[in-house]
């Protein structure tokens, strides 16, 4: 089922074959369909001379990963939808580290939004402008141009929404470390990106100037990432790749005197992979000579020093640097912080919904991407509910034909059991049914059924709310959490290698690694003009290496 | 005979069968032969214990073109050369207005200076640093690295020449007219493209954005440029086919509102063209619904009008913007009027060098491209040292062979003399000796050689110091002005159409001249990189159109 069907299902409540999925929302406490119907009722009465109903204003907030997956699959012709963002593109962000060091350029990997909508049949309103604050009483959001305020006319504007789309993505997090807003560089934005890879040829064009003396020529050259998790570690490779295959050809002055610093609190770089790959990517920073220092908290960061405490020994250590990337976690923007204050999350640290993705604690509003994450239901909690509406007849035993018939929107609500299927090797729904001696049988009552399903919570697990489950969660069929059919998670480690976390726990390490990364990466582009124009960076690097020119 | 041999020449003075050469050096004041041949003696009892001399230092200012062909062209062994500019990439500035509108990226159009230098044999030092100030007296130039303070060490610096090369290029020129510098955009450097490019898009976002005016909207879509020249035009012909090919069908909404206006002050849009350009431009542009204010001069800028008076009425008009570019003229920058100031040159309005390129007022400094200009001699006012140098036995009479042996010589300090012979079809050198009545002669004496030289000095022409003519200048065998062997002026006019002026005369104009003039510019490409992306920047234009995105 795809995100279109869903979302236009929960919207419109279609309940053809489907008293479970009713049931579970009102067990859920809110019911859009039943809302629909009586406020379009209401509305029909005040506008009965108009031709056609007005539509349902749908407002989404982002363009991002969720936020155009989102668009792209999305029936723009049912509905009045209106995008906010203060970015007028889709950028495709796991490239960009590559965009620092220039292996891939800035504009390669970002689609206008404007052309992504406009292949969407409805028409798409897009508006480049910050969501500055949503107010979910009187369903309205208040938005700021990001342009130059020179231009003429008001810059500010409100929309009032029927539904609102929240995939604004998450921001930068400091963990209000000083110093770090006013002396790191970040990796969020392509904007982010582009500073990094002038600020790189800065320290080098410092570095080499007459009248330095050694001590600062090798402070210029000190280059330190705090954060081992992929970001840091993507940008680290890449950044070594860069010095040894490009700049250090050109600034030979500077090849005794660069080094890479990655700083990481825990014991381990890239601490969320595979254990071998750990290690493989720690061995291969050791020989190219890059430092990881672990077990480290950063204090604070001056202009001139990284200043950190070694956890183990409680001793601080001071380091200077050139230039300091900060890639130590997310956090969440203020516009959605202010909005969980408002509808009683302000003791969360990140937006929660249902697994319809609706926020909870408020109405008609859904949010999705890096920004929230998603509350999951304990199928236990609801089993007599889930039997009771499955066994249509009545009968107190549910056949094999009454759960086939319901399992569908089972699975959507409990994900859990598909990944409990697959993890026992089901191929099909009968063996779920089976007594504990593994003997099929054609119906269950109420007990049965309760000792199938009892393992299946377990199989719940909070998954990360990054933005390749996002992709993926709305682009394949099961569109869900409970699915993250994905495509591996990749860590390319430089000199063209490879990491990467393979469906089915999978790990695959080295050359072939980076080329399937490549193949993956080229395959998930937005469109065919970024596909072109990534594969044409990929090959012009090889050809003629990265350029260094300070623009 | 390239610059680098004739650079070598001038400094060294190599005056093998040509004593001419010596002779005109002396007889212009100033003769770097000797200079160099006393200081080095003079050295050499000091440093005499050492095995090698110490090079000749000589001290580049700036990476445009005249610097950089000038590097290219440099036996760099030679010399200890040193190069300094607050850019550390050489741009090929005629692309700059494709690069405003995405037809080209800017990256496609730059190369690092020090890709350029490495290549050639010697090792030629660079620094990225602006030199603030020139000490002729001291033979010293002082220098700020243009990179952000707070990286460690002194960011200023100075350098010691024996001889300095100063190709320091234009600026802008506001001609005083106050709002400019604030409200203006420019097209000088890779940045001002980017930023117009940003400022473009700008202008439309914030246009369509709800609840602003038509009036309003109108104001933000209102593009208008300063200055009817090639650069002016190029950019109103590049936006004109932006805005039809590209952001009107993502921009619907802005279809009827957006308009373009050049304002010149002159008569006629590129006037320093031939008269059927001129017109052809105007026509298209009519054509293409670009408004074209002529007689008019900008009076002042502020953020929302540009106000200025009609010259023909003297009545003043004002017209909401969205953007401005200003393209109206260049000046000499702060660095060389100061220098001029140093020497005697003050009242000028760019620096004055001789024929040799060397500045005039100052020893063993050199000076062209953008930031100065040639003072030509008249071979008229030494014709009787010419004379003397050429007849070698002191017969009285020039033989045709005399006469072979010093034309090189003569060319060079006199370049009118081939011009002179171009234009009356002259192909050697008897056709100039030739007497009234056209007969060939063996050898002339005095006055005959007086009255077949008396009519060359009218060829002398003040030639524009524009960069094409550097660039050609040092590529070509006759480095100098008086060749001016150009590719011909282009100018694009949108619409896959372009005008020329090719050498002979020859006026192009229409369909296969945009053609010519993609081939002339991917050929005169600095590297081969540089040439693979802008013809892949052409091609990717052709299938996916130019990208929106504000980035």
């Amino acid at each position: 089922m795809s995100f279109f069907s869903y979302f236009n299902r929960v919207l419109h409540g279609h309940t053809s074959g489907s008293k479970l999925l009713v049931l579970c929302s009102v067990s859920s406490g809110g019911l859009i369909a039943y809302a629909d119907a009586h406020s379009e009722g209401g509305r029909s009465t005040v506008k009965h001379n108009q031709e056609e109903p007005r539509k349902k204003r749908v407002v989404v907030l982002g363009t991002g990963w969720a936020a155009t997956s989102f668009l792209k699959d999305l029936d723009a012709k049912s509905y009045d939808v209106k995008v906010v963002s203060p970015r007028n593109y889709f950028a495709f962000t796991p490239l960009l580290p590559s965009v620092t060091c220039g292996t891939v350029e800035a504009r390669s990997i970002v689609e206008p939004i404007r052309n992504i909508t406009k292949k969407r049949s409805g028409q798409i309103q897009f508006w480049e402008a910050e969501c500055l604050k949503i107010d979910p009483a009187n369903k309205k959001v208040f938005c700021r141009s990001s342009v130059d305020e020179k231009l003429a006319g008001n810059h500010k504007f409100s929309l009032e929404y029927d539904y609102l789309v929240i995939a604004v993505g998450a921001q930068v997090n400091t963990f209000n470390t000083p110093g770090v807003l006013e002396h790191c560089l970040f990796l969020k934005e392509v904007e982010d990106a582009q500073r990094i890879r002038r600020a790189v040829i800065d320290c080098f064009e410092k570095a080499v100037l007459p009248e330095l003396t050694e001590e600062e020529r090798k402070t210029n050259l000190h280059f330190v990432i705090v954060g081992g998790g992929p970001t840091g570690i993507e940008f680290a490779a890449e950044l070594h790749d860069f010095l040894h295959e490009d700049l250090l050809k050109i600034y030979p002055l500077a090849k005794d005197l660069v080094k890479i610093t990655v700083i990481q609190s825990g014991d381990h770089i890239l601490n969320m992979f595979d254990e071998r790959i750990c290690s493989f990517a720690e061995q291969k920073f050791q020989r190219d000579g890059i430092d990881v220092l672990t077990g480290c908290r950063v204090v604070n960061v001056s202009d001139k020093l990284v200043n950190m405490k070694i956890k183990s020994t409680g001793e601080d250590v001071s380091m200077p640097h050139g230039m300091v990337l900060w890639s130590a976690g997310v956090g969440t923007r203020p516009v959605v912080k202010d909005f969980m204050e408002q509808i009683g999350q302000g003791n969360r640290w990140i937006l929660a919904t249902d697994e319809w993705l609706r926020v909870k604690g408020c109405e008609d509003v859904y949010a999705f991407g890096d920004c929230a994450t998603v509350d999951q239901r304990k199928i236990m909690e609801d089993i007599l509910t889930i039997f009771k509406a499955a066994d249509k007849d009545d009968s107190g035993t549910l056949t094999i034909e009454e759960f086939q018939d319901v399992v569908e929107d089972i699975i959507i609500r409990y994900p859990q059991v598909e990944l409990y299927m697959k993890s026992k090797h089901f191929s099909k729904l009968a063996d779920l049914l089976k007594d504990s001696e593994g003997n099929e049988r054609d119906a269950v009552d109420i007990e049965g059924f309760k000792s199938a399903l009892s393992h299946v919570d377990l199989q719940m697990k909070s998954l990360p709310a990054t933005a390749q489950v996002c992709l993926l969660g709305f682009r394949w069929l099961h569109f869900l959490y409970g699915m993250y059919r994905h495509f591996g998670k990749f860590a390319p480690l430089g000199g063209e290698q490879a990491a990467a976390e393979l469906p089915g726990d999978w790990v695959s390490i080295g050359h072939s690694t980076q080329w399937l990364w490549y193949s993956v990466y080229a395959s998930k582009q937005v469109s065919w003009r970024t596909r072109v124009l990534v594969v044409g960076d990929w090959t012009r690097r090889f050809i003629f290496g990265r350029d260094s020119s300070r623009i």
